[in-house]
């Protein structure tokens, strides 16, 4: 059995090891890559990724799994071996060809909806989404589905154990409570932003977005920041977690918030238990969860008037006279904004879980068939109307606005609304036990939230399931009331 | 064979895409990894190079590399196959413990020698170098040597073909032409280099190398350039090539020269001829070659006159005020300022391979056992004293200055000098051929230069044996007459 478990760790090591240069190879793309590099670099993915897949599927993988999981082995290796052998049972089931099919498909997809975007030619993108509905077809059954609904099977990937059937009410209940919200809320007085558009240097803003990452306890000498067109966050080890944000002069929104935003999920990265390093358990145990983390630290904190109290002094400072003239009240109204908008990623957090439900229900129905993919921007438009109450003007502020079903990723986007509701639960559990929250918030001091988040999210990694972890942390799976009740809170209360 | 020869060139392809994300991770670690992220990336690293050394000694590969060179093969993919042989064929030799117990002894063995060097205490050190020169000994004695000397083993990693035997009467004419040279040029007043201490930013010095990138035919579409401690080049594709270069206020020839030299080594990494694009033939056929390219830039070109007419005017544009009292003349002199120097890497174009004889001198006997390593202090200092006429006040400065022996690049040393050889060697046939060289190089115009260096040298790749390429573009083979002649035209004409 030792042998048995001593060649399983090292391939385990291995995988992980593949997977953060990985990881690298995805960051260094997007920050580094000299222009012309970049079909060379895509080669090297795939061949990494090739490795990652004969590894995988290797018999003899299999039988050191089998043998373990018969085994008498402490709770913490045996769930090592289980999220391996997840992994290999996923990688097993999806034949070769398909992989390789829906690369292709995939990148030219990609070409295909820039294209179309840049144009706002919905025509030139549809026949490439009906190969790629159709290739999510083929893996959705290559996978297996045990509620038979095909959607489930992808949306398992990403987010394991959750299904469209326990989605469904939930998202009902959003809707029901977010679109009278929208109502009320966007009656109001627009605030005025005006302000915004001044020209905040670009020294200043990445000043300011450094020092936000320090303060709110992220670790410098395991991680960095840098930039890139669309931020995000890439962990090359436990030990060098990475950022990027966006400086746009003119917005400077764009950069704090991704700032925050990234920063959340680089924390969840950097708090994974040490003695999962290098194993199958740092990690997330679903996209949810780290999405969580996220949203958390962007609106639970990055948008509440104690946050601002104590930064919007120093952003003052950083851009001197820009800001003179504006008040914290008015500023952290602005911060606030909430307004129906076509974009996703423009979205305020009220309205932004009904881009979720359009994108999911439009999803599944072009997975199932319902909805022909020609018929995308009808359906689109129709949605979007139903629940935010205006209608794109051209499909590039459309259906064409996301990336993510050029590549394939379909059954990706409820997980930003789950993350929402997660972030939202969590936060109300922290509030309840600590009620502080809010002095520490106004002085800077975001230690006990983040040795909090630590303790009962981040150190487990990958140990336990993803809404396991928030009833523990919590007292109840995922839920829809705290968010609404929340937002009903800061906005109404 | 068409299927051997598809699985040969799969592996190939493969196998090169590994050693570019492996000279990513080498790039990424030197100038953006996060300070505590060395531990991970040195294992990441490790299981890429593990599968590189996997997929040579795979028995497959052997069988497909038999059958195919036993086949008609048209001589680019027979050079090909023999080139990934010639690489089996090194990684089987050495025993997988010997490979492990190298690394372990050199990661002991580079920390001691930080510590030695900065305490300058060689005793500790000692014993570290003991345990490399023995591991080199098992490694040489793996190899195999076909003329029997165990350090030609060793150098034939670096420089394939090359022997100590064919080394040391050039390496003698080398040290008898140049030591008389040496004690006629320090025997002059020494120049005035005062003003190079005058501060000149960053900013500014960051600008004009980027500019001599440019000028000089540096792709920044197919590369870029970054800083670090120690510059270098690192090659992730044929169309992604990296530079880094490393400024001090207080001493700009430092990011100048650097700048120059890596941009050598990157225009030859650029220059492989398209069609070799992921095969065994897209690198250079020796080290020594591959030097030869920085130093033509370096010195044959960046130490010139003419170079500096075209540059000096533009240096002093960018830093106002810094340069407006010394003239052309007096810089260019500062720029080939002769003098007995202790540290190679500061060393001049005259007596820089002076420093390499005495090396190759020293880990010969090292290798052979004939000097012991406690001993070395005492040997250095001596043979230094009979080359460059001074003597080291301290190890720092004497035998600790290199990391070479402690990374176990036992045989590395020779390729520096051989490149300064060959450097001469190409550029005096390139100035024989097209005498408007100056005025081109006056004109700031490099492009004739470069076109010469891609037909006779870049493109050519390792389908060629590096001498054999030298022979063809100069008519000869390594020979030393040509640098010794440059020089005293240079320095005495």
């Amino acid at each position: 059995m030792t042998k048995h478990w001593d060649a399983f760790e090292t391939r385990m090591h291995e995988l992980k090891d593949v997977a953060g240069v990985i990881g690298l190879l995805g960051w260094d793309e997007e920050t580094y890559t000299a222009p012309k590099g970049r079909a060379a670099r895509g080669q090297q993915t795939g061949t990494l990724e090739a490795i990652q897949h004969r590894w995988l599927v290797d018999p003899a993988l299999g039988e050191w799994i089998e043998s373990l999981l018969a085994s008498d082995l402490d709770p913490v290796r045996r769930r090592m071996v289980e999220r391996v052998e997840r992994q290999r049972r996923l990688a097993a089931r999806v034949p070769e060809s398909l992989v390789k099919r829906t690369a292709e498909a995939r990148s030219l997809a990609m070409v295909a909806w820039q294209k179309a975007k840049t144009d706002d030619d919905y025509a030139t993108f549809a026949p490439h989404l009906e190969t790629i509905v159709e290739l999510s077809r083929e893996r959705a059954s290559a996978l297996g589905s045990p509620s038979g609904d095909p959607y489930d099977a992808l949306l398992d990937e990403f987010e394991p154990g959750m299904t469209a059937a326990r989605l469904e009410p939930v998202f009902r209940e959003l809707v029901d409570g977010l679109v009278p919200l929208v109502d009320e809320l966007t009656a109001r007085e627009r605030p005025d932003t005006s302000f915004l558009a001044r020209g905040f240097p670009d020294a200043g803003q990445w000043a300011f977005t450094m020092r936000l990452l320090k303060d709110l306890g992220f670790d410098l000498d395991r991680g960095r920041q840098d930039r890139s067109v669309h931020p995000f966050t890439a962990t090359m080890s436990e030990d060098d977690v990475r950022l990027t944000t966006r400086i746009e002069e003119g917005a400077p929104f764009v950069a704090i918030f991704s700032t925050i935003h990234e920063c959340g999920h680089g924390l969840y990265e950097q708090g994974f238990d040490p003695e999962h390093r290098r194993t199958s358990l740092a990690r997330a145990p679903s996209m949810g969860l780290h999405e969580s983390q996220s949203r958390l630290w962007e609106n639970q904190i990055g948008r509440t008037l104690p946050f601002w109290r104590h930064y919007f002094p120093i952003l003052r400072e950083t851009f001197p006279g820009k800001l003179d003239d504006v008040s914290l009240d008015a500023f952290h109204r602005a911060v606030n904004l909430v307004e129906r908008s076509f974009v996703r990623t423009d979205a305020d957090e009220v309205t932004y879980n009904l881009h979720i439900v359009l994108r999911f229900e439009l999803e599944r129905a072009l997975l199932s068939g319902d909805l022909a993919p020609k018929d995308l921007p009808g359906a689109w438009n129709e949605t979007m109307t139903k629940y935010l109450g205006v209608t794109p003007p051209d499909h590039r502020r459309g259906c064409l606005q996301d990336i993510h079903w050029a590549l394939g990723a379909i059954g990706y986007f409820p997980t930003y609304a789950i993350g929402n509701l997660y972030a939202a639960q969590l936060f109300a559990a922290y509030e309840a036990a600590y009620p502080q929250i809010w002095s520490d918030v106004e002085a800077g001091h975001f230690a006990p939230l983040l040795s909090w988040l630590r303790a009962n999210v981040h150190r487990i990694g990958d140990r336990e399931d993803a809404e396991a972890i928030v009833e523990a942390a919590t007292g109840a799976g995922l839920r829809v009331q705290p968010l609404l009740d929340a937002l009903r809170a800061k906005y109404l209360g």
